[in-house]
């Protein structure tokens, strides 16, 4: 079955946003085993959103708009798609009903203003979809015989990405699923510490092979996902399909796959190690200036294993709150291995944490050397009194190398866990 | 002027990345003043991307092609460019020599692969935009008589965000800017601590009776962005159509102007008033675990102003490295107005900063009780001995309250920096 998305809207037109709705849309649709080879913007405008319409209708089985189905008189993809369907539009009452509570419960008090009850009008005989975070419901549109679009489908999404998303995940999609004659499963393997090339190289047998289950690589910073996707009757064949792929992947890269489930991120698994093992962690840090503890914190519980964290980042810092000598300092400099092992053994002896992770580096754009140029960082880990220090050279610019030193302190610590397991 | 953007590659429409490159040149070419009405995306598949380039030629007059240029057998955009205007592929012998020097740079020692040779191959008659950050050249076609398609442009970029935007900003823009008749010039107006709505609604009747030049409002986190946007025949002439109306946002938002330039942040005017001041900064975080300080040391040379930072998410560390009493922490809770003032007083104690900014909060989605709810978010800031506590209700989820309380922290320290003034 083949798919394609319409993002309605002026705003993604002109570039004021970014369009991650079909980003999403895209990854959910292709997991589902849908095929899609073309995506399209169009702004608010009736004769060029009816063209963009009647294309993607012509060429494709399922067509996905998002944006312009609220209140204003610039939201027409209802409109222009209930006439390219030639249905009519009539007002619905309990979307009216919904509408009314909605409205009540955001705007308590406040008058319902007229053109809300635009969002009640629906095409004959189309499917409701409802809206748990919005006024306008989705839709689900299907061609009439002599329609000229005879069982081609048009589903239509609010675009706000909150109404958007679990739309999409609560009901579209188990629509779409229900739609395709095989079912679609998938498995992830994450992996990290290798890079996106030599992973790809290393199971590059495995991809030259694939036929079902398939196998896609997507890297992220620091970090390869590999999806795993089967297409069978039923979950149960779908995971025998998937069982020699999994195992393959598992054996090839072994202590490097963090996680085997899609919702876990990196500094998730790590909290968990943390966790299992009943320590606590802390950090130190310079060029990252907090983000690197910004992103452990983004662990919904992470207090239990993190209770304080410092930012040194001037010379004085270091020595005065982590007790980096000033010999050290003056030696070899705040960006060294010697200062990183100072400071990771600095930020353990002043929080009383299990482990830590420290980091200095030049994130640039000013600041580099010959000796120490932009984008070199040091990263100390200290774990149950052994430190390690790694040495990287990043070669991004100011936000991407700190990004990139944050991920790869992440992975860091997790190996000297592991590490201090055997 | 009317262009188009159609975005070439796999990744963007199955959704493994956002196509960000798509928004910045969207934003882009309309503050050229080119007119937008299409975007698309297509695979890596000749049939149906020389039926895109084909729509997209007859329905404008400027289209922009982004990724597909390069070295394997999947890169097609030039190869089909070049069938739909009639032209043939030759080896242009400057930009070989590009490649082999730009591939010795990067991979020295390597043995350039065959493959890279294609890069070398060159429309006839195309404009060569040369590439600072990688081997394939960006390229212009212009339509022969007799192509069905004269005059018309073809603009083809790598698809690598760090190839294309530099590409685009140095050279493409300037070429467009040079095609269109008027010059299209804009000044930025950067908003900060009033909501989208009552911002827009402060300037209704300025959009409502906008011609030349207009206004456009963007909104951000916790900011709203004006573009004042003219159509001159020269900057002269642009910046006297933009004064006024400058003159008049100045006047109905005062304070709240952070920066009339485009390329300040809300942090870096924050940073640049504390140098200009001579004041150190700190921060104490509980909630924000370190993104704050993250975000301050965003700016490039932060360390002028920032010395030190303190993660506090524990009571225990808020108790013994920030000194906040037993009492408070009891009496009122760690997520509190006391809390949150006795932070920012013991984080300028501590670190003897001139100013300081607390964070304290419940970010969600755990946490919550009826009388503190999630999303509940109290900050402190002192200057030069006074401390003012604000709180918020955010509504968000955990990344999004904690990105809220990011921006309110800064907002909160710029007026503190500019009351203290007064």
């Amino acid at each position: 079955m083949v798919a394609e998305l319409i993002s309605v809207g002026t705003e993604i037109l002109l570039g004021n946003i970014v369009n991650t709705n079909a980003a999403y849309l895209a990854e959910k649709c292709a997991l589902l085993g849908l095929s899609l080879y073309h995506q399209s913007v169009v702004g608010d405008n009736e004769a060029r959103m009816e063209d963009t319409i009647r294309r993607a209708l012509e060429r494709s089985d399922v067509v996905i708009l998002t944006g312009g189905l609220g209140p204003t008189k610039d939201d027409l993809t209802k409109e222009v798609t209930a006439k390219v369907f030639k249905k009519a539009l009539c007002e619905d009452a309990h979307t009216k009903e919904r509408i009314m509570e909605f409205f009540q419960k955001i705007h308590n008090g406040e008058k319902i203003t007229e053109n809300n009850w635009k969002q009640a009008l629906i095409p004959e005989g189309a499917i409701i979809v409802e809206n748990q975070n919005g006024t306008a419901p989705g839709l689900i549109v299907i061609g009439d015989e002599g329609s000229g679009y005879e069982g081609k489908r048009a589903i239509l999404i609010p675009g706000p990405p909150n109404e958007c998303i679990p739309m999409f995940e609560t009901q579209i999609a188990p629509y779409l699923s229900d739609l395709q004659p095989e079912g679609i499963y998938s498995s992830m393997v994450k992996v990290c510490a290798i890079g996106e090339s030599r992973a790809e190289t290393m199971v590059a047998d495995l991809m030259d092979a694939q036929t079902n289950p398939t196998l896609a690589p997507y890297a992220k910073t620091g970090e390869v996902h590999f999806r795993v996707t089967a297409k069978a009757k039923d979950e149960e064949s779908a995971k025998c399909l998937m069982a020699p792929m999994l195992e393959e992947l598992k054996k090839r890269f072994g202590d490097h796959i963090y996680t085997t489930k899609e919702e876990v991120t990196l500094e998730e698994a790590v909290i968990q190690m943390l966790e299992e093992r009943k320590m606590t962690v802390t950090t130190a840090e310079s060029c990252t200036g907090g983000l690197l503890c910004g992103r452990l914190v983004n662990v919904p519980g992470a207090s239990s294993v993190l209770n304080e964290a410092h930012i040194t980042y001037s010379n004085e810092a270091k020595e005065r709150i982590l007790h980096v000598s000033h010999e050290i300092l003056k030696q070899y400099g705040a960006v060294s291995e010697e200062t990183a092992r100072a400071m990771a053994e600095g930020a353990c002896r002043l929080s009383g944490a299990d482990a830590s992770i420290a980091v200095t580096g030049i994130a640039g754009p000013e600041g580099g050397t010959p000796e120490k140029p932009v984008g070199l960082v040091y990263i100390g880990c200290m774990v149950k009194g052994r430190t390690k220090v790694e040495k990287f050279r990043f070669t991004g610019n100011r936000q991407k190398n700190r990004e990139y030193a944050v991920a790869r302190a992440l992975i860091l610590l997790r190996e000297c866990l592991l590490a201090a397991d055997r």
